[in-house]
């Protein structure tokens, strides 16, 4: 492929481990003593180095090192330059005995101002959840609603232990704003039907564009076209151009369930995932939501793909819509596609729980393939960092703790009686922990949550604010919508 | 049926709401303000009660009262009788403002002490994880790892906002030790096989006995035969005979999956519902856990029952174990047959949390009833309610806040970023809210947990013993198991 490398940072050069961009060592930002740090070895497997140290530095982890484990387990900078007295004394200090250090999860799919429709349209199939509920009511959306709810969900997803989102909605110099001041990490794109003419596909590369490698580094974006049954073949096309021209990613809804499969296989005889192969979509980076109608026939057209795609996958959805089938992760893993976890927006997962994303992936996993052995909690634990990591696009910056790596860190008490005893660890986080049990958010380094105290974002006076809009915001007899779903036409 | 009704209570005299037991009215013990209360109505439908107050007398409810709400949407007892100034002052109180009162969950069916082995046996076919695990380690347990367990399993409970629980033992004498020492309420069965001769029936016989209506009526009690696959068809009609006799309640494992259902046509040509109206126990009351393989030809077997039947359902370990269906709510529920809630043992479920129970619920049943509008939020309220009160025999004690029931109740915080706005507060409570969620937990008008923090148990000294004993009871190499798994014999 020719498109630049996106994972590369304007301020990355290289140098040695311990000694970010080859300068001499500085004093440390932020050093966490005491706890147990997953890792990942150099064959990706995930274990567990106890008594961990973890400097940081300049928004990246400087070292790793492991009381009496292995140092090998450390990664590759081991034992050296771990943190002296001086670091402790300079740095800011988590005493983390007792708490798993992890890296950050990523929420690869979400619509971040749906939160302020969360429960709006409950119990009911796909098409009267969009036409009669979420795109009248979108109709209504002020910018003053998109900033509310892109605060609250980006207070969701730091309390549950999400460092780093892609988002696809309207408005997103609004979200872009609002992800900067909570210091979380996210991958932004502005939406558009090809219903808006041009100037959809228009403003969507001008977003990506402005946007790119903004706060400090720690917002990238996409291209955003909205779905192939909302964005027609000519500006799909166009799109895949532009996102070579400028080295962006592309991040669409497709294949979202069997029906619209169906249907674009009744009405195009094609499927969605050769929609955007012929658009050549394929041949440039591709992030693609939901994909449980990825069928039989799309696996070699996705085999020939040229472009590095990633699938994010929010089964909590699929199971409350009654999909009949989940994202086909081990057709997609045997092509070496990465699956991300994701929530889809708070108005059909009623939640930006990453953690529940993680345990339900893998129960739906072993249910829909009749194998119990099938998703272990070390898979998931993979899906939930390296492989959500390179599904947004951030895969050699973010995804594991690592010399080297952004300092994306989450920290998990496992004290409660629900998380004890612990006999096999990956098990404890996958299946018995929940996102409450995440007492500290760190991204870059800094912290924006700490002992479960938010300290970017003001939770209360958002919930005021958004609940004086709401009767404005909910109401519907204006018989507008902002598209109307059929079935995968 | 000719049993004594298991609800009635020792105790228990008719009186006019708000004067329990027909004595003149005493002083409140507790009394909550400013909640909204989660009520039933005359048809059970549930329904929320904003700004009420709710007043506890001798460990029942009194009244429950709105504020602006309908007063008939709080029960009989209406305005009548609310807290007064002499209640305020001698009661203790709470200030529950922002918090909804709730009905305690009830976990139908678990074996608390196996908590012990919590993620010892992960990503297993159900025939390796009994035979090459549980039932090798079972085998190892002494009186204090069930104690301790017991213990463990009740903290986790009681933070998780369950108030009662059904359970399904070994060594049952401590656990209801350790269940009065908690402070909850549970129904308690030892369990048998027919491997142990007679004398495990007469065991499971004399505990019952001897600790029913104890611990001041929080412990009532069941005859627990294992399984029809482990508890031959003599026993099993014995069994019946016997809990007609003394009017106890029978807990039982029954058509857990569909293998057992298939396996038991095979060699006896009947399915094991058949088995068990075969051996009368149809007639008894009855409690099934799981019943994921009960099939077409069960209904009208289940349909001629005399005993009041109900089944206990735990998706989350069928989804584990990649069984091929889930408890079938939707015919049960047609019969009558109340469906409760259940998490099983942490073994098998890595947890003992009813709320993550309820919402696998609702999810489990949409997608394999491929219906969207099936089990709606305040259907999954009505089972984690009523239908879990009247599964373990306690249908006229426990199940909705009313007045003269028990006053087992939970307060739940909505004010997290995750349970924001509210469109829809039973949507809230079951797709948004998590057991974490449960700030104060109730039992009988006793405080268990307040503000989170847990009043009848201390987990540290639980957990640093249980792991001080965890090498021994792990130890599989003496080659012992107490049965052996074979599917469906």
């Amino acid at each position: 492929m020719t498109s630049p490398e996106p994972e590369s940072e304007p301020d990355a050069k290289p140098g040695p481990p311990g000694s970010p961009a080859g300068r001499a060592p500085e004093a440390a930002d932020l050093v966490i003593t005491g706890c147990t740090a997953l890792v990942h070895d150099e064959r990706e497997r995930i274990g567990f180095v106890e008594d961990a140290t973890i400097v940081v530095r300049g928004g990246r982890i400087a070292t790793i090192t492991g009381g009496s484990a292995d140092p090998r387990a450390a990664g590759p900078a081991g034992p050296a330059d771990p943190a002296g007295p001086a670091d402790l004394a300079a740095a800011e200090h988590i005493d983390a005995r007792g708490q798993v250090a992890m890296p950050g999860l990523v929420n690869c799919h979400t619509h971040t101002p749906m939160v302020t429709l969360r429960g709006i349209a409950e119990d009911l199939p796909i098409d009267e959840w969009f036409n009669a509920f979420v795109w009248p009511i979108e109709s209504n959306l002020q910018d003053r609603d998109i900033e509310l709810g892109a605060r609250l969900a980006c207070a969701e997803m730091i309390r549950g232990g999400v460092t780093c989102f892609a988002d696809h909605y309207f408005s997103m110099d609004i979200v872009a704003a609002v992800t900067a001041e909570s210091g979380l990490r996210a991958n932004l794109g502005q939406a558009y039907f090809s219903s808006q003419g041009a100037e959809g596909r228009e403003r969507s590369l001008d977003f990506a564009l402005r946007h790119r490698d903004t706060a400090d580094g720690r917002i990238t974006t996409s291209l955003a076209p909205h779905a192939p049954y909302t964005v027609d073949d000519a500006d799909l096309a166009a799109t895949a151009r532009l996102a070579r021209e400028h080295g962006l990613l592309v991040h669409i809804h497709a294949a979202e369930n069997r029906d619209q499969t169906e249907a674009s296989l009744a009405r195009h005889g094609r499927t969605p995932i050769e929609v955007l192969a012929a658009a050549g979509l394929l041949d440039t980076d591709l992030l693609i939501a939901h994909g449980t109608g990825i069928v039989e026939r799309d696996l070699p057209v996705l085999a020939r793909a040229t472009g590095r795609i990633g699938v994010a996958g929010a089964p909590r959805g699929y199971l409350k819509f009654a999909w009949p089938t989940t994202t086909p992760v081990r057709e997609l893993r045997a092509l070496g596609i990465p699956v991300g976890l994701a929530t889809d927006g708070a108005a059909s997962n009623n939640s930006l729980d990453v953690w529940e994303s993680m345990a339900l992936t893998a129960l739906a996993q072993k249910f829909t393939e009749a194998d119990p052995r099938w998703l272990t909690s070390r898979q998931a634990l993979h899906h939930a960092t390296l492989q959500s990591a390179r599904a947004v696009g951030l895969g050699e910056r973010i995804g594991s703790l690592a010399p080297g790596r952004r300092a994306d860190i989450v920290l998990v008490d496992l004290s409660g009686p629900h998380t004890q005893p612990v006999h096999d660890l990956a098990a404890t986080l996958v299946h018995s922990a929940r996102s409450g049990d995440v007492r500290t958010t760190i991204v870059d380094g800094r912290i924006l949550m700490r002992d479960r105290e938010l300290l970017t974002l003001d939770v209360p006076a958002v919930v005021r604010e958004m609940n004086a809009r709401m009767p404005a915001l909910i109401e519907r007899s204006h018989g507008k919508r902002i598209q109307t779903y059929e079935t995968g036409t």
